[in-house]
């Protein structure tokens, strides 16, 4: 066979490690292992999406209701918006997917941050599409604009707040930006954790209702995070009704599952679960910048649910998170991403204090 | 923005109606509505994966373990191979959709036979690929290897059993038209309902093994069927390690939920619930044949767990299906595959009787 040139050199993304690895590796009961390298909620699932599961695990032979309606009605309702101008996805990565896989050739480019989710351009070098990165170390809209002036891409990809460094961009930027962007460009408005920056600074929250009229922009959003349900693989694109009626063309059917329709229309609207999880978040995430503060380490703001140091000196980001995945603590190690730099999910409160003990041990005995 | 203009025109996969939508548009109550539209399987899930979904649920939070490690080391034990030679999908169709992107574009052809499986088409369509299809009603390996010479296709499709027309290969016909296929040509073996096909008649029966020392044939598996996991989301493809890996550079992370991975590896040895399965299958297929050959019916011979109705003179299939419908009986009008033709998933006893009745029913009124 010939398979494509480009595909046979494409890099493979690199995943927090599982459970079941580090039981493996390490020989560490699950029960004292810490995952906190994926960006999980460390409160686990909705209680209201595991009713949901219990209620259909007989119904796990019957395929699902593939126009998504009752989970699309609710979006809709949630966000005040029309259930045609929702897609739902595998995750919010297949969404990406198809947004590049409907637009992307080797003729096309695909504009990005420096340092952001990887997923981005794994999809776009799929299609052999040509990637330009902004040279700022976060996201900058000065620089994005000059790229995109420049190079006219065909997709620029925005994550607010970003992934794997934790910063955000305020609306007023976000909206001035993509007013001078023209339709020939689609901006995809990555929001997987948006719900974590709008609780921590409301000039900070974007929401689909505030990019539905513009005809080039998608706004994209997950059930991985917040909801508790990143091992459902649900999320969803939200934009104009010519671009989800384009982006449906290829989308398989049945793309998520039977239990996971319904445990995201259940988590939906489980707002105390949804409280709880940013409140754990913010007031655990001030023990990690205590630490970072009493040990002179960079920690950058996060409008997340990690927190990432950036790490100089003697400190190396892979032995780091090595010394930690032996103890069975799993966080992620940035060195992928050309950093020298740990990336940590908030866990809960005796998660965090077990993880900040292990790394002043690390520290001390360096 | 530019879309892709191959795309644009795309046609969309025809899925068997929900019970949602049944309900909805009919106002029918689920436990009255009988489903034999989509081939799942009518036992329901199998009661150890059931088991495992609802022992798993709190874990929906986490992330599955990417490297699928248990599940393919429990098919590689089943089917007497390596567990570097398989790749995991979002059910079957998944691994088709590798297999295409992989290989196709606008430059290269695609031979299957003239009614089969609507997504191999759908798939090439993405990328613009040439499709080319054998004039034969069944499929014809002499007709397939003709076209294959003249036309040399980068990949040829085989489905036995046949969906939608239930028709099956002999493991010799495979085998010989294996060997004179070179390596340019991928060939991909579907064999979603496989597990049928073997308990009716040996002679049909193809193992993974049977195939894995060809180096451009890939077996598709499913959990879809016979396994009672349709909505689940999860397939399997076994070739050569090189293939193998290929494809897997193009496998988004995670592309299977937490839950189907740990139901699918429960069901793997649920023997019980398999002989189950296979033995209501054929013993109810029997019902109908002789529902056929009252009424002077076509019906097609059947490896898989439906039966093929072609309907003529007064009869219409999409008639048919509607009334139907309308009394809660999902079945799959093939008008969209381009024949008078109906397609019913054999159900349990009970449903059969009913459905039988009903066409009776019908066949008088008319």
């Amino acid at each position: 066979m010939k398979f494509h040139q480009h595909i046979s050199v494409l890099p493979t993304y690199e995943v927090g490690k599982p459970l079941e690895l580090v039981m493996r590796d390490y020989n560490i009961e699950p029960q004292n292992i810490i995952k906190l390298g994926s960006n999980e909620n460390p409160l686990g699932t909705s209680p209201l999406a595991k009713e949901a599961i219990l209620e259909n695990a007989c119904n796990a032979y019957i395929y699902p209701d593939d126009s998504y309606y009752e989970l699309k009605e609710s979006l809709a309702k949630k966000y005040d918006i029309e259930s045609n101008q929702i897609i739902i996805g595998s995750g919010s990565d297949q969404i990406i997917e198809f947004c590049i896989h409907a637009i992307c050739d080797k003729n096309t480019k695909v504009l990005m941050a420096k340092t952001t989710f990887a997923m981005y351009a794994i999809y776009a070098k799929h299609c052999n599409a040509t990637i330009l990165r902004t040279p700022d170390f976060f996201h900058n809209l000065d620089s994005m604009l000059q790229y995109y002036e420049a190079h006219k891409p065909s997709i620029i990809f925005l994550c607010t707040p970003n992934n794997p460094l934790g910063e955000a961009l305020p609306k007023s930027q976000v909206i001035d930006f993509l007013k001078k962007i023209d339709r020939e460009s689609l901006v995809v408005l990555d929001c997987a954790y948006m719900e974590y920056c709008a609780y921590k600074d409301s000039n900070y929250a974007i929401s689909p209702k505030d990019i539905i009229d513009f005809p080039n922009v998608i706004y994209l959003g997950t059930f991985s995070k917040i909801y508790g349900l990143g091992g459902m693989r649900v999320g969803y694109g939200i934009a104009n009704k010519t671009i989800i009626d384009t982006l449906n063309k290829i989308r398989p059917p049945f793309n998520i599952t039977t239990l996971s329709l319904k445990a995201a229309s259940a988590s939906l609207f489980d707002e105390e679960f949804l409280q709880d999880s940013v409140k754990n978040n913010f007031s655990e995430m001030e023990k990690y910048k205590q630490f970072a503060k009493q040990y002179e380490i960079d920690i950058l703001e996060s409008y997340a649910n990690f927190v990432t140091f950036i790490l100089h000196n003697k400190l190396n980001s892979t032995k780091i998170s090595n010394l930690l995945l032996r103890q069975g603590i799993v966080v992620r190690d940035l060195a992928s991403y050309g950093l020298n730099a740990v990336r940590i999910t908030i866990g809960i409160s005796q998660q965090n204090d077990i993880v900040i003990q292990k790394l002043t041990d690390i520290l001390q005995d360096l």
